[in-house]
C-alpha cells in the first residue's frame, strides 16, 4: 500500500442508518484496513424513515462531491434518491469523478448511478454499502467479506481489472468460446432499475451489458420487472444480460414449481442474447465492484464467464 | 329485472383458483342474483401459479370474447397476463365489447385494460373478481358487499349513471365547486399500470382522470411508483388523480412517521392538479364499478366529489 492513506467519504443519500452498531463496525473495519474515514455531519440523521429531510440528503450527496476523497461510499441503501433524483448536484458529482473521487454503492443507489449517467456520462461503482458490507458482525459474529474487501482495496489502489465466475445450472452455457468487446456495462438493483423507465434519469445504452439483482422479490415480481424491460426495448438492444444474486424471497405452496429457474428460462426463450447468471454481485456478502459505465468485455466459456475490464 | 337472465361467463386469465370453496360460492351466489353462469373450460385449471399456461389462458381470454355473455368476469386476479400481453387476442375482445359483452376485473386485469385500449380503444369496467367479491364468506361469514352488487347489477340492467363519495382528511379540498368536464377515466392497480411504462401497451391518454389502488404495497413503494408516473409525465397530461384505497400494507417503526399520508401530501406538492382520495374501489369489499376509457364528468365541493357518466 502506498504510504499516503486513502480517504473514504461516508455519507447517506437514502435511508436513515438503523443499525449505529453496524455503522460504528463498518467505520472501525475501514480504519484497520488502512483507510482515513470521514464521516458526514447528516450520516447519522433521521427524518421518518430518511437520512434526514430531501434538503438535508441532496446537501449530503453535495459534500460528497466536494470531499475530494478517493472514495465517497453511502453508509447503506433503503429509500430516499428517486425521490430526489429532479434535484441531485449531477455536475458536482461529475466533477469530484473527473477529479479522481470514485462514488460506490448498491441497492437504492442505482438511481443515481443510472440518472447520474443519463445526465453527464459519469462513471460510477456497484459495490458494498458500509453497513452491510464493512459493519457485519455484533451477534451474529460474521465478518466482512474477503473477495468484497479486496475488489475494495483493488478499486482504491486502481487495481481492479475484472472479475470472472461460474454460472449455475440455469447459466447461458457457451458450447464455443463466447466473446463480446467493448460494449458498456450498467445496471444494478431490478425494482430501482426499472423505477425509471420512461424517465429522463433512465440512460439509453446501446449494445451494452446489463447487470441486474434484487433482495426479498418474489420471482413473479422479477419476471414482470423483466417484462417491462423487455416490452420497453431495453434488452433487446444490450449485448448481454448478466443476472447476479436474487436472495431473500420467500415461495409458497401456490407457486407449485414457479420460482426463479422458470423466470430465467421463460427470459431466455424471449430474447436472443445470451443471459448469464450467478454473478457475485447483489444483497450477498461475497460481492465484486462493477464499474457502471465502462466499456468491458466479456468472454464466456462453458460455465465460466469473465468480465475484463483492465486494459480501460 | 327483464325476464331473460343476463349471462356471466366466468374465465382466468391471471393465476390459478386458489380458493375452490370461495369459487363454488361466487357461482351460488351470482346464480342467486339471477344470473345464468357459464364456467370456461379451464377456469380451475393450474399450471405452477398460474391458470393453465400462456396459451391456455390466452385460449380463455378468446373464448371469453366469443361467449356471447353479457359479461364477462375474472375469477381472480394473481399475476398472468403481463405474461402474455404480447400475444392476447386484442380484435376478439374489441369485437366482442362492440357486440354488447362487457368486460370486468380488477389487479392483474389492470393489465389487459390498458393495452386493450392502448390497441383498439376498447371500453372495460374495472370491478370486482368473482373469488373476492361474489365468493366471500365460508368460515368468515362475511357476505358479499351490497354496492359492489348493486353496481354490477346497474350494469347489467345499463342502469350505472356515476359514483359519488366523501374523501378522507389526505383529500383534495374544494374551497369552491370545481368541474372537470368529458376527461377519459382510466386507471386501476398501480403496480401493474406502472408495470407497463414504457412499453406499447400503455395508453397515451392526454387530459384524463387516473384512478389509482393497490394492496400490500408499502407506502414507499406506492410513493416510487407515483413518481414513475410523474416523471414519464403521465401525472402532469391529467386533470386529476383520484386515489382508491390502499389495502393491507404494514409499517414498521423504522417508518417514523413516513406512511401514506405523507406520500399524498408529497404527490400534492409535486402536482398542479386535484389530488383526491378515498375513491370506494380496490383490494376491499366495499367497491364501486368504474367505466374505463369512457368520457365522464367529475365535480367537487368540499370533501364529496361525483363522478359521471350517465349522459354518455
Amino acid at each position: 500500500m502506498s504510504l499516503v492513506k486513502k480517504v473514504i467519504y461516508l455519507y447517506s443519500p437514502s435511508g436513515a442508518v438503523r443499525d449505529r452498531a453496524a455503522f460504528k463496525r463498518g467505520v472501525r473495519r475501514l480504519t484497520e484496513l488502512g483507510y482515513d474515514v470521514e464521516v458526514d455531519q447528516d450520516a447519522l440523521t433521521r427524518f421518518e424513515r430518511f437520512a434526514g429531510d430531501d434538503a438535508t440528503r441532496i446537501r449530503a450527496v453535495e459534500r460528497a462531491a466536494n470531499s475530494g476523497a478517493d472514495v465517497a461510499l453511502i453508509t447503506r441503501g433503503g429509500y430516499g434518491i428517486t425521490r430526489v433524483i429532479d434535484r441531485l448536484p449531477y455536475t458536482s458529482i461529475a466533477s469530484a469523478i473527473e477529479n479522481g473521487t470514485q462514488f460506490v454503492g448498491i441497492s437504492d443507489f442505482t438511481a443515481l448511478q443510472l440518472a447520474l449517467f443519463a445526465q453527464t456520462g459519469a462513471r460510477t461503482w456497484a459495490g458494498p454499502a458500509l453497513c452491510e458490507g464493512f459493519g457485519v458482525g455484533g451477534v451474529s459474529g460474521e465478518i466482512p467479506d474477503d473477495i468484497m474487501e479486496d475488489c475494495f482495496a483493488d478499486l482504491l489502489m486502481g487495481q481492479g481489472e475484472g472479475t470472472g465466475w461460474r454460472q449455475d445450472r440455469n447459466g447461458h452455457i457457451s458450447e464455443t468460446d463466447f466473446v463480446i468487446e467493448d460494449a458498456t456495462l450498467w445496471g444494478g438493483n431490478l425494482t430501482v432499475l426499472t423505477s425509471l423507465i420512461g424517465t429522463p434519469y433512465f440512460p439509453d445504452i446501446r449494445e451494452g451489458i446489463l447487470f441486474l439483482e434484487d433482495v426479498a422479490e418474489h420471482p413473479y415480481r422479477i419476471e414482470r420487472m423483466l417484462a417491462q424491460l423487455m416490452r420497453s426495448g431495453v434488452l433487446a438492444r444490450q449485448q448481454a444480460i448478466v443476472l447476479g444474486q436474487f436472495s431473500a424471497y420467500k415461495l409458497t405452496s401456490h407457486d407449485s414449481g414457479f420460482g426463479l429457474p422458470k423466470v430465467i428460462g421463460w427470459l431466455r426463450n424471449q430474447l436472443n442474447i445470451p443471459v448469464y447468471t450467478n454473478l457475485p454481485y447483489g444483497h450477498v456478502p461475497t460481492k465484486v465492484l462493477l464499474p457502471f459505465g465502462l466499456k468491458v468485455d466479456l468472454t464466456s466459456s462453458g460455465k465460466d464467464v469473465l468480465l475484463y475490464w483492465g486494459h480501460h
